[in-house]
């Protein structure tokens, strides 16, 4: 395996060119330069355009070779046709990476995967490190690096890398809509060098990483892969597709990878503790709990809610994953009946009833008398309840569910997200994603060490490898 | 049973009193007043409150008794304690029904129940039909009727009934803010008289509404609820909890309702063919699909995609379902190649790229050339593809995705839901959703007539009847 220490041009690089920058606002070539641009990039940023005189106030350059010092990286906007060479100027020139967006490569028949072929040696000879082609670029908030669209700049621990341009593209634009930040997002394309094994071993090392997350439909390189998981000590999320016969047809289309025997990948994930998600909400939903908050000492809860029937479906969902729901101790109950209203309910759930608009500190105070008794608190708010943002805390054990609140949940969520809070839609979606703590507690322990034994690798048929 | 003929009085009432009505806005008696004002009820509204002249430009009554004729509908937001003697009045009066927005009956303790017990007794002698107490009231756009809040007018045919306040208001809020119609919302409360099998048998009839869908804690009358749904022809869809022993105890101890053996209502609602739903965005999903396209004539699939990721999740969920996505005919694919750009893959799916964004023409003629050879087009906009609401077709067989398309998506989303055109935000939802059509098919047939066999009854245990 390379080192991945190179990877720094292209995740944390010192300065950048965009070689295909447009004046032309709405061409790729103008929204890639803008975005860098406005995503507070602290190094210089330098326009490759032979025809402009500057683009977006900054001075272009004709060529890569008329940049000194080389920037650390280049992002490649321009024909397909002209990349390999492009990366081969990069490489003379001093460029260490290139993120390659372009796209007309392996994806596009057999003419592209020569064409990909050619960039991929370009870049071994001339040891520049490549991201692409064809993808959606690299986002590092904690960075201020845009290099992909839209410009989303919110700083947080999830890393979002993705085979699949568009599924990240939704996470993403989950993770803004709801102000909810990321450590990274890598758009991986066709993979011609860097891919995912890379990814999981470089953010595995990232101080702002706590979560990695992965869209994937094939695995380029499987021992590597193995291996990368093997050593990772942060949570990986992973969301496969081409599961199915004819998904695996599809999927070995798309990216030009071998999809493989589900059951295989099922056993690797397994093997070594990859949150496996079905779904595109999982994969999020489950990054966003695992980024968030801190493993609970025990799966004991206390549902507070102003809404009975969402403390039911938390419960019963609760139940089904394995968590407990005890009622309060009689000292607790005692305690609880001393700050609460009469047509409280004091049992598990605490039902705060939706008069808890009108005094949204009831939250905070049953869950300052109740923390010592649980594991984690589930809070839900099942109705608009001005306030709520403030009644929880980060870090603490506390799941927060918000539903049914309209504008209010629009406006209190992301406020919550902001501070680093997570907040899920509905009591199902929290409490799976709450259950990841505890998903391989049953399971024997990994291997201790990063080796990886041959059974482990037999497990992937000859074909993949 | 009861006619539930006489439910017109709740749902379709031609004039319409607000017992407790008030001047003071924030307070629920303002604002139940304003939303009914404001939906556009085209007959009188009459504010009853012995302290003011006039609500909202509305001249105030001071007590029921002084407005003739009778209004048909009571709206009830007054103390408690006040109420069942407020129902007798009504009942002499000439009132036919009354909606009772008022907590603290059998929620709050036994002199609640008690005073619940009054409630029910007072309607049963004056024939007054009730729906609540607890609740929080009735929605029917079609008869512009807001009898609730929030305030919304968007016409549909998805029947919301909620014994659960904000489990209901959460539906209504997602197809609010979704611009998704509806039929009505009926939040029943503590079920003093109206229920859910009245319910499902009013609106079996109703014209507007095309699905049932119910969040259900327990059933109030097992025999009745039996027959409702023997005799429905229409699509019921139930999100049934207290599942678990402890989401058990918790339903019983919120509506003071049995709630069960789950086991017992999982074979009743095999029996006939209730879609039953596991989460709330299962009921909503099941409810969008099932009221907004017609059954499908096969299983037969084509995947029609700018995101080539989001097609792999789709048919490796429609393979996990039972649908196929056979690749297109040899005559197809000529016809395809004819009208379609080089780089975009004819097979299954079709992959048009992000290209398409360009041109989004590409997916409305990849329909139409393909629509004779499929049950199905599934239809995913996997970027931010402007018009793309102007691709679809309202009730052609076709599903649509929408993700990742950010503000363009919440833009074109709610511009198809005006147009009757269900749009789901991942792949999985979606074909989740569009299997509820299939769901049955392997089925036996269910009993031809109403008639319910002691066998069917018996699955009830005792104590729930």
């Amino acid at each position: 395996m390379q080192s991945t220490n190179d990877l720094d041009a292209i995740f944390k690089p010192k300065s950048i060119a965009v070689i295909g920058a447009s004046p032309t606002a709405g061409k790729l070539g103008y929204d890639v330069t803008y975005n860098l641009i406005h995503a507070g990039f602290t190094g210089p940023i330098y326009p490759v355009n032979p025809k402009a005189d500057q683009i977006l106030g900054l001075p272009t350059y004709k060529q890569i070779s008329d940049i000194s010092p080389a920037p650390d990286l280049a992002v490649i906007i321009i024909p397909s046709k002209a990349v390999p060479g492009t990366i081969e100027q990069c490489g003379l020139a001093g460029v260490k990476a290139a993120v390659v967006i372009t796209g007309g490569f392996a994806e596009a028949g057999e003419d592209g995967a020569r064409l990909q072929e050619e960039l991929a040696n370009a870049a071994r000879r001339n040891g520049v490190r490549v991201i692409g082609p064809n993808c959606q670029g690299v986002n590092n908030p904690h960075h201020n690096l845009c290099a992909s669209w839209p410009l989303l700049t919110m700083k947080g621990g999830m890393a979002f890398i993705s085979q699949s341009g568009t599924v990240g593209a939704a996470l993403m634009d989950w993770a803004s809509e709801e102000h909810l930040g990321v450590s990274v997002f890598v758009s991986l394309g066709n993979r011609a060098d860097v891919d995912e094994a890379d990814c999981i071993q470089y953010f595995n090392r990232d101080p702002h990483t706590k979560v990695i997350a992965l869209y994937i439909e094939g695995v380029k390189r499987p021992v590597d892969f193995q291996k990368a998981l093997a050593s990772a000590t942060k949570p990986v999320i992973i969301l496969k597709s081409g599961r199915t016969a004819r998904g695996r047809v599809a999927a070995e289309s798309h990216t030009k990878s071998l999809a493989g025997v589900d059951a295989v990948y099922d056993a690797i994930f397994k093997k070594y503790r990859v949150h496996r998600a079905d779904t595109i909400e999982e994969l999020y939903d489950f990054a966003k709990v695992l980024a968030n908050i801190s493993k609970p000492p025990g799966k004991r809860l206390l549902n507070i809610t102003s809404s009975g029937g969402s403390a039911i479906l938390a419960i019963d969902q609760a139940e089904k994953l394995g968590f407990e729901s005890p009622p309060p101790s009689a000292i607790l109950k005692k305690r609880l009946r001393a700050i609460l209203p009469a047509h409280c309910s004091v049992d598990n759930p605490i039902d705060l009833t939706g008069d808890v608009i009108g005094d949204p500190t009831l939250y905070a105070k049953v869950i300052d008398a109740a923390r010592a008794d649980y594991d984690t608190m589930v809070i839900i708010f099942g109705d608009p309840i001005p306030g709520a943002s403030t009644m929880v805390t980060p870090g603490a054990s506390e799941l927060v569910i918000f539903l049914g609140g309209a504008d209010v949940e629009r406006k209190e969520r992301p406020l919550m997200h902001e501070r680093g809070i997570p907040v899920f839609p509905t009591p199902e979606r929290g409490l799976k994603a709450l259950y990841q703590f505890f998903r391989f507690d049953s399971r024997p322990s990994p291997p201790s060490s990063p080796h990886v034994s041959t059974s482990g690798l037999q497990l992937l048929p000859a074909g993949i490898a």
